[in-house]
């Protein structure tokens, strides 16, 4: 096999480990813990169909790839809560060096792409990027709320934290963030989430 | 929320259930049984990584949506082994039944898109369906191999099965037919599949 190729190939069987990384979230139906590779696949496809309320025009190819790489670097940082205060301090030092090492495994070319794809989503400036993260929340956002807002309750959840995270949504998609808002609201009400 | 946008929840909420359909396939490091789901993200992350060996010129984002739906029909028609004879048989008329029901929550436009889109894909015509096929194929084989060819082997499958089902690749990839053929000689001399 060729040097470029068994580089691919490293990094391809490297990342199957993101399905090993579990997130707080859990499925429909009041199902297990949801992992990072699942997770990726869900936003991806979401983007996709979504795409039309993006505040701005995107690069949907672009967008579905920052979705499935945007977790990779949890392989080694491992997942961190949106709402661990402690751990968050720590998340991009964390992600940083887990950066370095797993996409080093490309050929040069594909890991400075992949690392410029990566960076570009966590600055959240682009419309890309944006819509992106506007999936990042919404996927869980739906999942949990489909199990009458379970994640928020076993965590004491409060609203100042939700809308912190959420309202970010607004950036990407101004009609998703009304949907989000709604959902927001009647997990208040129904004392899912604290008030 | 109005009447498209609920439908594309409902769907985006409908193939959280594609997590819950296990492969054959394990994960690498002697993992557990892999979904269809965590498939899915792999697929269409290798096509990206690995779009520059495509026999033909590819529209990247068609294959990456095509890998990432392809087994949304699995929710209600199940995995089919590639080597189960007996399921394979009845497999189109189950999968055309699922197509039908899933697809279907979608806004009507967006429904007859994927439904073309996965048709596409199983037809296996076209260059991005033919890329497609090769990261189906070649995904599986990959995690098999790293697992010494443990699932062959526990299937007690033979290399006219193995070429059967992998030779397709060769349409999207002859460069990854030529790995794919590599990895096959030598799991055939390891005794991992019968020859």
């Amino acid at each position: 096999m060729d040097e470029r190729l068994k580089k691919q190939i490293e990094f391809i069987l490297e990342i199957d480990k993101e399905k090993n990384i579990f997130r707080q979230t859990h499925l429909s139906n009041h199902g297990r813990n949801e992992n990072d590779a699942e997770h990726a696949w869900h936003m991806a496809l979401m983007a996709f169909l979504l795409k039309e309320y993006s505040n701005q025009p995107i690069d949907i190819a672009k967008v579905m790839v920052m979705c499935l790489i945007h977790d990779v670097v949890e392989i080694d940082a491992g997942d961190t809560y949106a709402y661990d205060a402690e751990n968050l301090k720590t998340q991009k030092q964390r992600e940083d060096a887990a950066k370095e090492r797993i996409y080093s495994l490309l050929p040069d070319d594909q890991k400075k792409l992949l690392i410029e794809l990566f960076d570009e989503f966590e600055s959240a400036q682009t419309a890309e990027s944006k819509f992106a993260h506007a999936m990042d929340n919404l996927q869980p956002l739906l999942l949990n709320n489909s199990n009458g807002g379970s994640d928020w309750k076993e965590h004491g959840v409060n609203s100042n934290q939700v809308y912190t995270r959420q309202s970010k949504t607004k950036e990407g998609s101004v009609k998703l963030f009304e949907l989000t808002d709604k959902i927001i609201k009647q997990n208040i009400e129904k004392g899912n989430i604290k008030s």
